[in-house]
């Protein structure tokens, strides 16, 4: 396995980069690398680049890097917006998120969460490894955190927001019936997708805490024409679980998983 | 929140049952409950069952069973085989499995399989926990080990096989082009399903250890009349992801995540 590293600079072939303390201490004591060993780097906007470790010293290093092995790609454009949990799931959050390739994660305080104090840093180094492993040529960047009601307020105009509603079923009568009823996420990204003019449009998934969502925030999205709504079928899923599967799920219906 | 126990034993409405030592510590001194407090109590055959706590002790303690709140439904009939991975994501595997509604787990023991001694019973904890929160009426179960050529030596009649190649693309030729090419989840269940008579098939999902399945795994599983093989998307995801966003994908296209 050559290991692929992020670089926060330019990439030219044929020019040397520099590696952090942190990733010269990732290539020497974890996976036991030296100099004349090959890389793969990348920084977010120039491609994918071959390279070979020049200079390995205490608290700093170098690499020179070589050709071109991809080129930069257009990735979906998928944000997902959550409810911080505590340590373990959260983590398990971020790191599944980026895999599945979210494009950007937003933390987001709703009335129930109940969640530490974020360390942001280190839920962005999280993020930056499991790009780093999954292939990406992107780094999705992790959010301050929002509060709810700030959140809907300034949503930006011309993206839609698939609103995983576990309780969708409970208060059918409330939202006028099965026409007000939340669907299964790939029936509602269907529905909500052919009644789109830009079929490359922008979207964001947003998951709630171990709680679930107030009566009030539920209101407060159904209410909203940039919202859809959706369940994750009949049991109740971990915050986790339901982040990662509502990402699955879009991928698979709107996103660079499905059939080209 | 009303606690969900798993029952190993007959309920009946009016009938009192027992606690396990595990139960009276779980509802004791991690839910910190007592006699008199409500319970919901299931048995993988009868239904649930509202209760409330009679008896608390050292060791066991007692409820007694009150009317029947949901009727024993049918699940799909959906088996997770996975490579076993290190045991953070191992335990994540089973955990999301259930929840995500896998009928029982399998582990697998592929080629590069890299993994400690399982304990089946510890694993067979997590997945009665998470059958309790997510509102399962059954455990599933966690099956001994099993070879990955016996697997298939021993594979059941009239149960499918999705899958997923993570190398799926990269042999495109060998697979005799487009034709033999592992499609993205959803098309290749899609025309799985429309090519059988039965449309509430069996099924079980293959997913490998982090180092993926060798080359003659592969061709051994192309070779079987019951695979279907699939991809998941353009990036590397790690064993645990993988497994999740394939039952995910199975339970949206053809099992109870789907529209009624």
């Amino acid at each position: 396995m050559i290991p692929r590293l992020y670089i926060d600079g330019p990439l030219h072939a044929g020019l040397p980069a520099p590696l952090s303390a942190e990733q010269v201490h990732y290539l020497k004591n974890v996976l036991r690398r030296g100099e004349g060993d090959e890389l793969r780097l990348f920084n977010g906007k120039d491609g994918e680049f071959a390279a070979t470790i020049a200079e390995l010293r205490k608290k700093a290093g170098a690499v020179h890097v070589g050709e071109k092995t991809r080129e930069q790609e257009a990735e979906p454009d998928l944000t997902l917006c959550f409810a911080p949990v505590k340590r373990g799931p959260l983590e398990v959050i971020v790191q599944k998120a980026v895999e599945v390739g979210a494009a950007r994660l937003q933390p987001v305080i709703t009335e129930r969460t109940v969640a530490p104090k974020l360390n942001i840093e280190r839920l962005q180094a999280i993020a930056t490894e499991a790009a780093e492993q999954c292939g990406r040529l992107t780094i999705p960047s992790v959010g301050q955190p929002i509060k709810f009601v700030k959140l809907l307020d300034e949503w930006p105009e011309g993206r839609r927001l698939l609103f995983c509603d576990e309780a969708g079923d409970d208060e059918e009568e409330e939202w006028g019936g099965r026409e007000g009823r939340a669907l299964p996420v790939l029936e509602a990204l269907k529905n909500a997708d052919s009644n789109s003019d830009d079929s490359h449009d922008r979207w964001a998934v947003l998951t709630g805490p171990e709680g679930g969502f107030s009566r009030e925030e539920r209101h407060a999205l159904r209410a909203k024409s940039f919202v859809t709504a959706a369940t994750l079928g009949p049991r109740i899923l971990r915050a986790d679980t339901a982040a990662i599967a509502a990402l699955v799920l879009w991928q698979a219906a709107l996103g660079d998983w499905r059939c080209n």
